[in-house]
């Protein structure tokens, strides 16, 4: 599939004012920012309640009390080394947090927020140097040389961050006085002037600074930042940064991105690589290196990607296995894994228009971006397994958990990604419902929502979509304003939804009825102020089979309901009984009751004899019982338990 | 079950005379030395022959070439740390170098080996301190102190390898002038020193030296070592070590070895300990500690045990999994985990009997041990895995490989505790074939064999045992000796030999025909001279189901033969297809031609979509073929292939 792009940019001023994570110079689609679509409720806006209310501020708290905001103190004042403290990436957890304060500040006023984050800023502020470097780990007098530890360092990356809270704080209060986008400048000036096409021919081990100096030439429209960012992946893939044990695999540094046929290696690093790289072909006219990025977003998709959207399925590297090679037990599908790809995803989307984009947004949001935070908003899964076996741990509310150990969501992590990824992604999430584009507006993501933009043409449009999606599979969209000429409406029809139909009210009445195959459905009329477009997705849960070639998951099947991935929870079953004991009937139909989805699951007899690899195994089974399913994103909400998402079938 | 071993002990000077590497002063079952015991050829022969052939001086190559023999001579001269090579336990391959060579030595007369041999003690004697500590990595200006870091510094570790090379040494050479036997008890004294009941209340993050010190104390007769084995035995399991990413589990210090369920943790340290805590059970008349380490070997058989015997099964940690968890594509199943296993049954075998003891050891033996090394003794697997989905890389014959990275045998790795280890397992496996009681004589392993002892009550027996196993399944032992009394000869029948008969020839014809059932077949008779019983197990190939608690393989069958598990490899289907592409008629049996086991296989046909978990699937199969399957432990010998073990049923 080769892709050409509208060649008519939007112009630079536009790209600086969309108040939107991603806003490409030249896309299919234009994102909608914050000012343009308002989550105002449902399953989407009480995570983006809890995030503003509790996540916020549980950030800032271990921020400080594990010393990592500290660190900038201690950096400003020169005592650094002594008393530094956390992992060398570290500083860009602090950065993520300013990032997510900026995206909330741009979704509502707070005073006290808007104080804690000027405070933080100048706190990272005084600690940069005269000529824009800005790490607390590297440098100085006791620690390393800078950029002496381009692999392992993670300065780019934590520059990455750093970047990107700018940008988000640029576009969410154009001009403020606060100084970020200065010493994001000042920084990044510096790093264009070291790696640039003259200077250290290298890049960073953990790709993010990619797609962020992309963003910061879009909001400042200064094109060496674009430049830079061409460079960092134009290197990649030449065996560059030292080898190591995994293979400079892990770092996408064994094959040039072009010609890459699926994400390989670090399963964060992938994607971070994957969403510049595309920012870098948009922005470069490079269709080839765009086409290639489909091409392995598609393989990574269809051979390398968990059910819930999860990617990543070893523990070890935190990467990526060969195709097929998906195990439920040891799933590790990263938090920050799933954000990455829908960082990934959302920048093909907005290339490219495809609905299939969209459609694994939706599943890794539900599954694995909102499986993370527990209800409270204060603690986190860090690897998102789809298979326990040994009921969890209750971590300890004040200690600091080993990243991916704790089987139970845990309030902070020595390696602290997630928790601040999360809350960026949550306090953004509205640029990622809607877009426009010359013929109207596309909405990817049903929440219940506001949306308001002006179309090419110059018309304002103004709409506001009802749903109690997922709960319930209508969609509700309110035109708000008469149109002289038509406009098309497009709806997603998720890769799920066999079976979805329209209904076009107008006066009172359905004016139109259609039957919509998965895909996108487009609705072109002079819409009415008071016109509804009614979506009926089909709720009925539906039992899935995996691809055979996946081994970890023979004999197995799964029940999704709508674009939740269920799971069967020992905390369910009769007994607390082990989820390893039970067969589900294959022959039974789930059923909904009581707001649950309910199967029937078969007691396994014991299996006889204690070598387990035998001749004729009597497969025998016992009683039979109904069970309820729980969401995925939901397991582990109710103490230790075991739990599995694919349930072999008796 | 509760084990009461006799009380009557072997007396100290035949522990110190036995020629074998385990020599308990009680036990069920005594040992037989490598001068009672002689494998003549055959299978193990063959592979006994290329170990003292080529792998002991490509090892001695490697040590060399990778500076880590060169270490000592650094130590010597007092120029350490500069020039300092190889990881912190480096010194340890020296010493299993240096016990190999010994059993070697013990096995046949080689002067070249026995100058090597001693030149390689000299140098190791020469960076010995004054006070016997003797170690390259720890305790020089500009080094750690000397244990300073328990959970990862291998100091006791490193020393228990050289205990045990002293042990073959003085087992095989008693009172040999080269000094090993006192350059050990030095560093042993020093040790009990330390870490005696006043000393370090610690121990070592690595479990090695707890049954290195109990043999050392059964071949000098000193006490004091096998108490220290003992308090390093009673002092694991209360958090003394620090707490790691993996938790204290991974050096087995999260729960006393008396209170364990089951072995966990690190798969090596795991069963070196086990092994160590059997011999402190065992020489301290401590039986519930026995009783738990058997209960252990049953669980962790049973739950935690791939079908080649192989253990571990987490990459990451290099450790045990959960029950069940027991993936074929991520397992580890270190070529040492599988040594280590050995040495653990072995002794739960000396000191009960048990035959499912010795079962386990041959499966291991031939599935994971004779795996690893390559037909030429030069290369190496470091871990089995039992499905390879992508054909692996040849490695670079003068390049050091990253321990389980590679997909093919490789030559040397940068922990290369494997290679020495199959060396000394190779050279001193005369000594687990057969055993000997107040009854008679035990045979365990089946190889041609010549086996001269004495009985308890003084009478000579010699037998010779002639076989093709495992390529046949006839095993004919013939007695050379007249007795007066009858005695019993007993033959082990593996766990898979259902059908298995017994004929004993007298005087040239059979006086008797006894079908034997799995377990241990006794024949009790006056022997004469010119007697020969004959086993007669079925070799027909067998299909094995896993226990259906094994996700990672539900709905796949494998084939067995014999001892032998065989596996699926691409070299075999036509066209070198994907071995993943493929599923087994389940009602088809496989057959034996050409010296090979073939079944029908048919390619699957193409999953239809992009998405792999939709839906009715179909799972059509297209053309059928026959395939031979291969031995697993000579798959990856013709070049880069996909392998399974375990093959999916249509």
């Amino acid at each position: 599939m080769s892709t050409t792009l509208p060649t008519r940019p939007l112009d630079s001023a536009a790209a600086r004012t969309v108040v939107a994570p991603v806003v490409p110079s030249r896309a299919r689609l234009r994102p909608l920012g914050l000012d343009e679509v308002r989550i105002t409720g449902g399953f989407w806006g009480e995570r983006q309640r809890v995030n503003a209310a509790h996540t916020l501020s549980h950030i800032l708290d271990r921020l400080e009390s594990e010393g990592w905001l500290p660190n900038f103190d201690r950096a400003a004042a020169g005592t650094l080394p002594a008393g530094r403290r956390g992992r060398e990436f570290s500083d860009s957890e602090v950065y993520k947090y300013l990032e997510a304060a900026a995206w909330e500040l741009g979704r509502h006023d707070d005073e006290e927020l808007e104080r804690t984050f000027r405070a933080v800023v100048e706190r990272v502020g005084a600690a940069q140097e005269i000529d824009g470097y800005l790490n607390t780990e590297f440098g100085r007098p006791g620690q390393q040389p800078r950029w002496s530890d381009l692999e392992w360092g993670h300065e780019l990356y934590c520059l990455g961050h750093l970047f990107q809270a700018a940008v988000a704080r640029e576009r969410t209060r154009p001009g403020a006085d606060d100084g970020l986008l200065l010493i994001a400048r000042r920084a990044a000036d510096l790093v264009c002037e070291v790696f640039g096409a003259d200077g250290i021919p290298s890049f960073c081990g953990h790709p993010e600074i990619e797609a962020a100096l992309a963003e910061l030439a879009r909001v400042t429209g200064d094109e060496r930042y674009a430049a830079q960012a061409a460079l960092f992946v134009a290197r990649r893939g030449h065996d560059t940064l030292a080898d190591i044990e995994w293979g400079r695999r892990y770092f996408q540094d064994d094959v040039p991105i072009r010609d890459a046929t699926a994400l390989s290696g670090h399963a964060v690093r992938a994607n971070y690589l994957a969403a510049g790289a595309v920012d870098v072909a948009v922005e470069t006219r490079d269709d080839d290196l765009l086409d290639a990025l489909r091409a392995q977003w598609t393989r990574t998709r269809g051979r390398r990607t968990y059910i819930t959207g999860g990617q990543g399925s070893h523990h070890q590297d935190e990467a990526f296995g060969d195709d097929w090679e998906l195990p439920s037990d040891r799933a590790y599908s990263e938090t920050c894994a799933g954000i990455a790809s829908v960082m990934f995803s959302w920048r093909l989307l907005l290339s490219g228009g495809e609905s299939a984009y969209a459609d694994l947004i939706e599943r890794t949001l539900f599954n694995v971006v909102a499986t993370s935070p527990s209800a409270d908003g204060r603690s986190f899964f860090y690897a998102n397994t789809l298979h326990q076996r040994v009921p969890g741990v209750v971590p300890d509310p004040d200690a600091t958990s080993p990243r991916a150990s704790s089987s139970l969501r845990a309030p902070w992590f020595e390696v602290s990604c997630c928790p601040p990824n999360v809350a960026r992604t949550l306090a953004s999430l509205d640029a990622y419902i809607a877009t426009a584009d010359d013929r109207g507006i596309q909405i990817h993501q049903y929440a219940p929502a506001e949306i308001r933009t002006t179309l090419d043409d110059g018309r304002d449009v103004s709409l506001r979509v009802d749903t109690a999606y997922p709960s319930d599979g209508t969609v509700r969209v309110s035109v708000d304003r008469d149109a002289d000429e038509p406009w098309t409406l497009s709806l997603r029809v998720p890769e799920w939804a066999e079976g979805a139909a329209i209904r076009v009210w107008s006066g009172g009445a359905v004016v139109e009825t259609v039957s919509v195959a998965p895909g996108r459905a487009d609705v072109t009329r002079a819409f009415r102020a008071g016109d509804v477009v009614e979506l009926e997705l089909p709720m009925a849960p539906r039992v899935v089979d995996p691809d055979p070639r996946i081994d970890a998951v023979r004999g197995c099947v799964a029940v999704e309901r709508g674009p939740e991935v269920l799971a069967l929870e020992s905390t369910d079953l009769s007994g607390h009984g082990d989820v390893g004991e039970v067969a589900l009937d294959r022959g039974s139909t789930p059923t909904e009751q009581d707001g649950r989805v309910w199967v029937d699951v078969a007691r396994r007899a014991a299996h006889p004899g204690d070598w387990p690899y035998t001749q004729a195994v009597s497969g025998g089974l016992g009683e039979t019982e109904r069970v309820a399913l729980v969401p995925y994103h939901d397991w582990g909400n109710r103490g230790p338990s075991t739990m599995r998402v694919w349930i072999p079938t008796a």
